[in-house]
């Protein structure tokens, strides 16, 4: 059999490189053959790409069209090095984000032309889509609390957030959630608000149903 | 006077490189602020990125369309961090190779769908064009001669060169040759046959006339 693409989508502070980890182990537990990789990233061009997207240099921004360009070729990387072999091997690669992401951050919330956006999507990708994508959905204010550790300072302190950052971050979640709505096929929305344990039930559960794997 | 931007183009060994650096010596002879770049590059990010275009990465390799992706990013980069700025302060930039190189190679001989580039070529340079681009045209078997440093030798030994090699440096040549019978309200023609000295006035000459630059 073919192996399954899954991806883990979400805002900061959702829970998805965990819930990847946890997905891989359910499955590796059950006898398939898993591989988890992240998104920009998984091979070793991708990975130098990603450094470049991180990395800020001194005195030089990078544009918003760099940004979607060099996501572009981390993806193309991604499917022809990684993903084509390992599916067609039968091996599930589950992804901790992927186009999605690029679609919600660079388009929704950054406002990129998405016309452009998804021909480069589908230009990287020649076609190639997750067969699950699982959106984490989180409250955006709880997740910023995640992301930068503060949720134990938080109960006791009146923690003020940045307004913009909660703004952008509203955006991302929002955008998600529009996404689902529209490629119902495809995309399934989760609650990650839940223990990290009730969680990972939940996305197995999906796994199972959506793509009748038989886990654990 | 706002600045203008001029580019080399040109198959391997049509000296490029030699005349964008005689051209920038005539430019700052007349009293002008100029500037000699290469593309891609130009930029830290840019060069960065050429550096993984060039770079062999083992068991990895490129995709065309991360190709393409990766030139578009230089592109930007360069055109956002270097070109915008300096042609509004009237500094002339001259490049080493520029967009139309990409139309040529990822296009014409390596077979990226046309349309899509173009896009991708429109979408880094948000519109910007060169004033002047000048085609140095090479027979191919010479260039690549000069360029793999064999000009002596070849005259003493029964020289052969890959046919593969041939046919794609022909392809670029007509690739270039056709671009300028496209776009010749930019592009212009000058033969690379002759010594560097005498091309090296054939550009001066036609930037003098296109561009009403006071060259000496």
């Amino acid at each position: 059999m073919r192996g399954r693409f899954i991806t883990l989508e979400g805002g900061e502070g959702s829970g998805k490189t965990t819930q990847a980890a946890l997905l891989g182990k359910a499955l590796a537990a059950a006898g398939m053959k898993v591989h988890v990789v992240r998104s920009p990233g998984g091979t070793a061009v991708a990975e130098k790409l990603r450094s470049i997207l991180k990395t800020r240099e001194p005195g030089e921004e990078l544009t918003p069209e760099t940004e979607l360009l060099l996501f572009g070729a981390c993806h193309s990387q991604m499917v022809e090095t990684l993903l084509k072999p390992e599916l067609e091997q039968g091996i599930h690669v589950i992804s901790d984000r992927f186009f999605d992401s690029t679609k919600v951050y660079q388009g929704y919330a950054r406002g990129i032309d998405l016309r452009m956006l998804d021909e480069i999507n589908r230009f990287s990708c020649r076609g190639l889509k997750p067969d699950l994508t699982i959106v984490l959905d989180l409250d955006p204010e709880l997740g910023v609390r995640r992301s930068s550790g503060r949720v134990d300072r938080a109960a006791f302190e009146n923690d003020r957030f940045d307004s913009e950052t909660i703004a952008f971050h509203t955006a991302v979640r929002n955008g998600f959630l529009q996404l689902a709505e529209l490629e119902k096929d495809r995309i399934r929305v989760i609650s990650a608000e839940d223990s990290v344990d009730k969680v990972a039930q939940a996305v197995r559960e999906c796994v199972k149903h959506e793509l009748g794997l038989e886990l654990l």
